[in-house]
């Protein structure tokens, strides 16, 4: 089948691929119909690796998804073919200690599309376990299904926050994970939530969300935003979407005594973080990696109309332009928020 | 002033009162405009007693209010003259154990409007303590600050309901608390909320909200609305804003394993719990007393409009009609939701 | 092999039996050294059934077990032949909801040893999945290795109590889970805690303990102890371990405002609860169902010295004479906590 | 009366007081019989400031300390004269949003003992809110009454970081504060406790007792100990005590996925902190500010005898003395851990 391959740094084609897999009795085949471009693809495109993850042998790219169901294993009872399904893409080893926590996410063993050495789904088909599998509700569609991947990580966030209702956030940073988070804290009971970065064209889409308050921090002024819309006590929950290492050092500035800070950006080394200001309001920081149980409620909020992605998805491009799609992705222009992919 | 009073079960009319009341520092003196009937101030009319309360001697009826400040304390910072405000009727003792421990709602020394011998303030002006008197947002009216004392019910209800982003709850009872208590959940992050009751005058309200689904439980099917909702997992959380007896045996029947019940209802006697059932799912149940630390969050929710009320109250009188109110109250319609109060 | 077998009510016996097993890959072959008679396994060899659980065809006894590697999978990492283990009896299915959530005891699923139709492991030998093989430190004994299973459920309790340092707890009830249960919250953080029930049997071994404050309902005054030991403001935490209508009736009599109550016994039918007046306390009610994650954690209690089950035993007798321990069982001595059996 | 005065930095002296104070209605006026010397009054003595709080006029100090009650004010119910008391140093305004909310020791208006410009308790007498003064069991000394106050840092610490039974905790640091959150952990809940330093004299006081592990950074293997009780799996609690920039940069290298770090020590500066090895294992990091609510509960742990504070006492000086005592603080013998004050 046709795949989108990775061959090394830089080096990315469409390419006649064949796969060792074999259709278990829990898993499920299915056509991809959808897949989004992340950061990640991108990162492993222009520089070969992630941290500890090194690209040492072509490898398929993509890990947002949705498709349709060919065929089910014998012992699947929940889907069928025909099913339109998005897909969970790491998957862990349920045995181990953090699986039987219910933090699977944390399994050193998780095997996650697209990252080395595992597979990613920019290819015509995938055989994937039917319990990572989730079926779309009939007013989602598949690029939105494809979306719930990047959701996820902003709904994990925002569980981990703990929102009580009527909550104020900020949001730090407004890049695509930065505005995934936002809408998931607003879905999930903030009653406002400001969002602010250095650059225009990355707020202008956030800004025109009712209860998105977009703030440029060189233009705007944060501080009186946030003191106006929290009489002056500081917002509740601070979501640091940024990685930027003068954000964090001033975290804390605006967040109100006992307020919970959510660390979702990865800045590239050891980040400064004033603790003794961090003490004084005993905020409590909380970090995240990817997400666990996510996609059944994501997928409830997006059918809910409570989440609504469709203005996030700024490009669509074939399949058979994918080199394309990602040549302009590695551009990085500062009001692209996600690039979708459409298999033929 | 002219004040509503309970003289005595059954007969309450506008008298002449004088209030043994002083401004303190820390206090502000507030003209009421709007005031709700609450069934609590109909079963005092009704039945001269609520439990343990008893009416021995007059007391002015009302709870539910909002008003402009005519004067404030040396020491109020926060309010000044003509401010539009709510008022939080119940007022702790600051040093007292639960106090301190944040849970000033279950300080028994708590003393709150209209119940006895508390004077409450369906009069020309209350003096109240600075501290919980809150300013209204300009774009909440004086009927929607009164609101806020039902509201926080269902606000403390859905806080402590825990509720993750996405999450599905079931409401059983449609009265002003189930339903107030359904938007706190819609506003606090459910995706959906079912609110079922035994007559479609009550629910006929709810059923106008995106969001909310409205189940007769005479002539609906509740358990195939859950099924349809949750995928069959049954829902993550159960509001019992009924107090029935019926309800609360068979509580945790359309709970999913590890859901949250929350008890709101009050029903007359012990009620019997299957605990069998409940501990095969590891059911939760949170029971709350009134509120507390609700109304700044409540007001954020309804100025931003994620919480709307309007369509709540059913009547308005004027002060001076305020006995009729009493009695329309007391005839319990079951499509009436709040009767508001306008003192002129 | 040899197994007890319960061929049906009231009728067991030692039979030579063929089991259709092998050792996967993820398992571990276990020569069986002691196994602890727990009430259910009475319950189903004096009734032949608990609740829905009906005993159809013979069934091997007994869940409470330690033993003796024999053998292991080529997966299997953490164990060898000759490591001493501990196992735990119920084996979820590792994709259903409840497991991804960390909730595996919730599984519908579950397969449960000596729960019909699954045979338990009073019998020579047992293969077991090594995910659910604990090895047994060295300083704690065989005997103390089959304990872990009863006192997981109270460590379950302890846990799910969220106790903090310096809670004082009330238990009720002096059985083997009453008594498990309260060392479980001594060893978890609690200064003190009190045990009541009818009979002065049950509390003897209880008053031994360090910490545990034994109270005869019928002969002691329990409101005063927990007035002298709360000044006044009741205990922080309720494990209700009787499954008795009246002490759930009762249950948040000598509960301080904000208390947790844990719903550990096991009432035959619905049970009344005084809603009303836990609502005044805002109590919150927690109910457990086996346990989850629980044998690594009671192990190192066992281990550091922190919990002692050593008293906790009270015969022993050899795999032989087990019907005639299970007589015993039957008998309900009221000093009995557990009976031990140990194979030859 | 007679009072420890530092007159600005450097120079303390026992000098004739007048202090303009007057008994309330809910005061009490106590005795002072043992005051602890504290780190931040050695600080004060040697810097004249701690950071934003500067001695611009002579300020008693002492925070530490228990006495006997004298005379109580009109409204005082649960103390008389004579009763043996220990004090709580800070004082918050119980109107204020903090306090509502439980969290009065982040209310920014707290009074605190000792605190510029508050005068502490190094005095013959002091008059105190009966709120804030807790009377001691029969079995706690006046000496161990003082040590309440630096307990409860580490109370407040145990208490935050959820202990459930059986976890495993690492303290960095084993100065005071660093001994009594140890204490404070293995009393809460936990089986073992491994604390670490670099002196072997202030590791010395620590390893005397059960269940805690010293190791000595320089001459130890802090990993191979930690593997060693964790079963290689990490720590579930960090407690960050020293404040020192090399412990913050590694602090999750210890712990499991899923752990909680404290952070109870005050790093001078900003600290650099690993976010994205913080992530992979999802470490959530709480911090403390002082504490709220640990008065009672500390002293339940010390009479039940499972907090034992003996040992930590290294040296008592009488009241004449104290100039002598703060040298001898201020000489920072590693192996000192209280240094007591005794009044006539």
């Amino acid at each position: 089948m046709k795949a989108l391959v990775l061959e090394e740094k830089g080096k990315i084609a469409i390419q006649d691929c064949q796969f060792d897999e074999t259709l278990g009795d829990d898993d499920v085949h299915i056509k991809i119909h959808s897949v989004g471009i992340c950061g990640s693809d991108v990162h492993y495109y222009q520089h070969g690796r992630i941290g500890p993850f090194v690209v040492n042998a072509p490898m398929v790219l993509g890990h947002e998804s949705a498709g349709v169901v060919l065929a089910v294993g014998k012992n699947v009872r929940h889907l069928q073919p025909g099913d339109r399904v998005c897909m969970e893409p790491g998957i862990p080893d349920p045995q181990s200690p953090q699986s039987r926590a219910g933090l699977y996410n944390l399994d050193p063993a998780v095997r996650f599309w697209a990252t080395p050495p595992i597979h990613g789904c920019l290819r015509e088909s995938v055989i994937h376990p039917a319990a990572f599998t989730f079926k779309l509700p009939d007013n989602v569609s598949f690029a939105e299904g494809a979306m719930v991947e990047p959701l996820a990580i902003g709904m994990h966030a925002a569980t981990k926050a703990s929102i009580k209702p009527g909550d104020i956030a900020l949001v730090i940073g407004a890049g695509p994970i930065g505005v995934v988070t936002a809408l998931a804290a607003l879905a999930g009971g903030c009653s406002e939530v400001i969002i602010c970065d250095l650059f225009d064209e990355k707020l202008a889409v956030a800004a025109n969300y009712d209860g998105l308050h977009a703030v440029n921090l060189k233009t705007g002024n944060l501080a009186q935003k946030v003191a106006e819309l929290t009489s002056g006590n500081g917002v509740d929950i601070v979501f640091e979407c940024s990685g930027a290492k003068a954000a964090i050092a001033t975290l804390t500035e605006h967040a109100a005594p006992g307020a919970t800070a959510v660390l979702v950006g990865m800045p590239i080394d050891a980040a400064p973080l004033d603790i003794v200001a961090s003490q004084a309001k005993e905020i409590t920081f909380k970090t995240i990696f990817r997400y666990a149980n996510m996609y059944p409620r994501t997928l409830r909020l997006l059918s809910s109309g409570k989440l609504r992605v469709q203005p996030l998805i700024s490009q669509t491009y074939k399949f058979a332009d994918s080199v394309a799609a990602f040549e302009r992705a590695a551009a990085g222009h500062a009001a692209d928020i996600k690039i979708m992919l459409e298999m033929e």
